[in-house]
């Protein structure tokens, strides 16, 4: 890749993060990286849709990195890392963001939907790995999919909600979320029960699992005919 | 509407249902109701286009119609006879189903994701309904379109692994999912926990908040580290 060509790039990647796909234009991209707009076609002669697949890819990139994560120490502790590089990278691409998922956008083809699909895969396979299952079965696999659509979905509603609350408070829910979904599935599935005890041995009672155990103890000491 | 209307809409209902939009030619309409292209072009002069979002729209409305569900009863069965309408919706229309969520679709529009958001926001609605929360705030909304987000996404995936497993271990799974998710959330959230100790108040030991307690104990009794 060409250094003019990577210019182009981060100045696309810039735009698009901001603004909804049809609210950026070549001449805005041009104009961006100072440059003229045939310079422009000249290194992306697909144009704007080009030019999107292109800023899409290299995000995705970014995106998976943050999943990239040591496979030592709690596995809570490796998740909320991991959270807090990817709510970071929602931050600074929200409206974009926001248009990638929700669909019907004017630049989402096949080749889009199929960037995205991958991010989620990664990030699925990344969380396994943490889990230390070499073949999951289809109710894990399932499990952390679930999981995966669901941050998804809390950082979409997280920017329409004006980024509220805060992203450590969200964080530290998407966390807990995990802890519980494993813990619910675990009832159920012996090959997550587990990973799941596996998990909980690495714990530690000032971690965020001690202090969801704890918190939760008042609300279900109340449902005692359920034992 | 008329009858003629119906019947081609109800052709066309059921071919969306089964085949991915692309596959769907006006022609095919056209065959399975017995009538002319051009009669189908009478009623639908915007074509494939205005007979797909005709369709989706009566779908989202059979679909509106799972969520309603009597406010009696324990919330965990409430949820599993909802589910169960949802889940044999979902088996009923399984190939469009996939083409309409998976996004990068030919007839995906602003409109036809202004409906499929409609049916979100509905069926959030309705739950929060049974939760019997008047004006529930940010952090019990976010729990629960997290959790309708969840159910979309299993449902593909258990489209995606031809409806392994069975239907009614999903529900439970999903049924144990938003319970795990009710409680976790719970923990930091005063108002989710009032409602948590109303639902679980009406919860019987026999019932799948038992069955999942019972269920969970050997999994965390190893724990006790945490508490």
């Amino acid at each position: 890749m060409t250094e003019r060509r990577a210019q182009l790039l981060d100045a696309a990647l810039t735009l698009f993060a901001h603004r909804a796909p049809e609210d950026v234009s070549l001449d805005d991209v041009a104009e961006a990286a100072g440059v003229s707009r045939p310079l422009v076609y000249r290194y992306f002669p697909g144009g704007k849709q080009q030019l999107y697949e292109a800023a899409l890819g290299s995000a995705a990139d970014e995106l998976g990195h943050c999943f990239a994560e040591a496979q030592t120490g709690p596995l809570t502790l490796r998740l909320a890392r991991a959270l807090d590089r990817y709510l970071a990278f929602v931050d600074g691409h929200d409206t974009g963001f926001s248009a990638l998922l929700q669909g019907g956008s004017v630049v989402e083809t096949s080749r889009t939907t199929a960037i995205v699909d991958g991010i989620r895969r990664a990030a699925a396979e990344q969380i396994l790995v943490h889990l230390a299952v070499p073949r999951p079965g289809p109710r894990l696999r399932m499990m952390v999919r679930t999981w995966i659509t669901a941050v998804e979905a809390a950082s979409l509603i997280w920017l329409d909600e004006g980024k509220q609350p805060g992203a450590e408070e969200l964080r530290d829910w998407l966390v807990d979320h995990f802890v519980a979904l494993l813990t619910a599935t675990a009832a159920t599935d012996p090959e997550t029960a587990d990973a799941a005890r596996a998990a909980l041995a690495l714990e530690s009672a000032q971690g965020p699992v001690g202090v969801l155990a704890r918190r939760v103890m008042p609300v279900v000491s109340e449902a005692a005919h359920l034992l």
